[in-house]
């Protein structure tokens, strides 16, 4: 008695579609464990409260549809970012770890490396490193995420029809592409890719392949480089060195949001979501421009179990993160060298401690940087009236937004495995 | 440098689409504190782990949107169900705690008033009482949600154009409708209206108005009435009622949803899904077979702050709810009354205790009831790994779900005010 799955009409539908209006240029973009609780939050966040009206943000916007994010059945219900990016760039379930593969630990070709096939430039621009989960599951295949060198190599070593898979790398990962056993960033070089390790070098790039690493591992919290949001900035280079007639492909992940969920940040959250916001603003007016370019935004999995209120009051109160001068984590190191701590605390969070706070930092041990920390993101939760279930990930379904040619295709709910597989037909028809 | 907004695009197109194609019947359902890990969670309950794929659920189905559900600004970002019952009747943003009213506590008219004064019959099917917030926002005017007794008193005292507001009346509420200084049950049946206080008598109604209460407040829980499913009896009982030549309208809550969040109950959570989902799979067949109604599925704001996986471990697991004989208010009471507690338990979970388990329950205080309920929830929470983070509302976006004539106007995101918006232009052009 159950009625054809949406999932088989909308695939159905699409294949029609895309005979015509087929996008040129695909950017794919990922917020990296934004579950709807942060997308939510990120409003009330940015909401005037002095205005008499809440704004919509760029996500309201461009909402089209949900998906459920579970990963192959040996792993149950709950995914980590791996089996979730090979789900979006692969198009089918793996278990939680999975790079690029398939239960059996076979290579699964990505929508990235059929662009790629199909004679598109492609890229990768994130906050985390670069050979990092979601990023590595669209540009290589690893039994595991944890063997981040051998994927860093996979970026030099596997080649596609005699080329490298990816022409534009921007992010993290200084220690994972300059080690002590191979220097991947002198052999990109020797192969004529620009280097860049700074964020104002990216004005400076010429035509060509670049890699650009702009940190050990994943780059500094957003809170730490307030005066150049660099997901928006690492973005628009990206899209410059990519353009060309032939279309490309770029994948976007704002990683951090994630991290700030797994270390339950409510702060740095935020200012993630506002860095990833940045980029979206920028891309809707390119889309505008581009209207041959097709953005589709989701989350791999929402992280924390974060929510908007707890403790059986009703009001969630962004206020007090939204004037921080530095991250919690940096804010910890300071108040742990400085001679007046709570001075500093208030003066880097934007507000008046009150009696109660100062008693419970002034207790503290300040030579203890994680704890400190920890204290921090609780006085913000009490503050916020945040909630948090977990240091993990949870099984929430996410969001799918979407814009300019073919965001029709991705509406309504699907599984997080048909989003590449429209964009397959997408490129199949392109041919 | 801001797009139209997306809200005021769709209500341009609603606006040239509805003067077409508007539909006969209107049906509302609102899942009470129905957030998106309660439809989430829902298909990995429903899902047969012995077969490889897992199936949509009829939310997976139908899915077209999500809201936001924030109240008047004088009331923060976190809704209580009548303030977000009165944004989803009247279109407008009132304080928590208001019942059909605005921030000034004036009157605003109700897509249901409005379907009355078009000559529309109209009903309300909920689990909670029928004065409960949610159907008292659509069918009653009071500046306090509290205000039982007079919010039933208006269901009889308050006409439209010299009738009686609500044709249907199907729920819980003997307590205010059966009272000392007043008996509504007996002036409703001096109107010409046939009283039933039993779901079986649904069998035997005959054309023309019903008031029909099936317990004191709201209803018992699903879980004991496993018997006769309650929401979809009432449901198909209503709209057999509310049929006629000129169309009707009719609001379905499911609103134990909200008090499973409350109590962060998990198998209550589930069990109310499924009452609400067995509701929706048949009106998936009645908007098949009478395609000129509409029926659009919304929730009022989240409940409970609840994950799917808690505590930094990545699994969610469904199956110790799935087999449960009674709630587990009605357990902890049997428990309390038994004289082989730990063997009660165990036959009504459908699972054996582990040891850790039995010792838990082993060193309760049987005679206290709600504490028992407290370790039984607990229990149940260690085993699904769920978190919760409230005994009260979260402010996460929720999700509409639509089907038959008209869904397309309610596709993308808006905000909940918007949803009586659209039906009020359906119904106007109506006329
Ligand atoms: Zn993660
Ligand atoms: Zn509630």
């Amino acid at each position: 008695m159950k009625l054809l799955s949406a999932v088989a009409l909308s695939l159905v539908v699409s294949l029609a579609h895309a005979e015509n209006g087929k996008p040129k240029n695909i950017i794919m973009v990922v917020g990296d464990g934004m579950g709807p609780a942060f997308t939510t939050a990120y409003r009330y966040y940015a909401d005037d409260k002095s205005s008499p009206t809440i704004e919509q943000t760029v996500f309201d916007r461009h909402l089209v549809g949900m998906a459920s994010t579970y990963p192959a059945r040996v792993s149950g219900y709950v995914t980590d970012s791996a089996a979730g990016a090979t789900a979006l760039s692969a198009g089918i379930k793996s278990y939680n770890g999975a790079i690029g593969v398939d239960e059996n630990k076979q290579s699964v070709k990505t929508v990235l490396e059929q662009a790629r096939q199909n004679g598109l430039k492609t890229g990768v621009a994130v906050t985390s490193q670069i050979n990092h989960a979601t990023p590595a599951s669209y540009a290589a295949h690893n039994e595991s995420r944890h063997n981040y060198d051998a994927i860093a190599n996979s970026y030099f070593d596997d080649k596609l029809n005699g080329q490298f898979v990816l022409d534009v790398m921007l992010g993290g990962g200084w220690k994972y592409f300059i080690r002590e056993d191979r220097n991947l960033v002198e052999e990109f070089k020797s192969e004529g890719y620009q280097y860049i390790d700074n964020l104002d070098q990216l004005d400076t790039l010429k035509p060509g392949p670049v890699l650009g690493l702009f940190g050990d591992s994943g780059m500094p919290w957003a809170l730490d480089m307030q005066d150049k949001p660099r997901l928006p900035e690492m973005v628009k280079a990206a899209v410059k060195q990519l353009t060309n007639d032939k279309g490309y492909f770029l994948l976007v992940e704002g990683s951090q949001i994630d991290w700030a969920g797994h270390g339950n940040d409510v702060a740095s959250a935020m200012a993630e979501m506002h860095d990833l916001a940045l980029t979206l603003e920028w891309l809707e007016q390119y889309v505008q421009e581009n209207p041959d370019t097709l953005v589709v935004i989701t989350a791999d999995h929402s992280t924390g179990g974060f929510t908007l209120a707890a403790n059986g009051d009703y009001q969630w109160d962004p206020d007090p993160v939204k004037n921080l001068s530095m991250s919690l984590t940096s804010l910890a190191k300071e108040m742990s060298a400085s001679k007046t701590p709570i001075e500093t605390a208030e003066a880097a969070l934007g507000f008046e401690l009150n009696d109660t706070e100062k008693s419970l930092l002034q207790n503290a041990d300040f030579k203890d940087v994680k704890a400190l920390y920890g204290q921090l993101k609780g006085l913000l939760d009490i503050r916020t009236n945040s909630g948090w279930t977990s240091s993990g990930h949870t099984a929430v379904d996410v969001q799918i937004f979407a814009m300019g040619q073919g965001k029709e295709h991705f509406e309504g709910f699907m599984d997080n495995t048909d989003i590449p597989k429209i964009i397959f037909e997408m490129m199949e028809s392109e041919k």
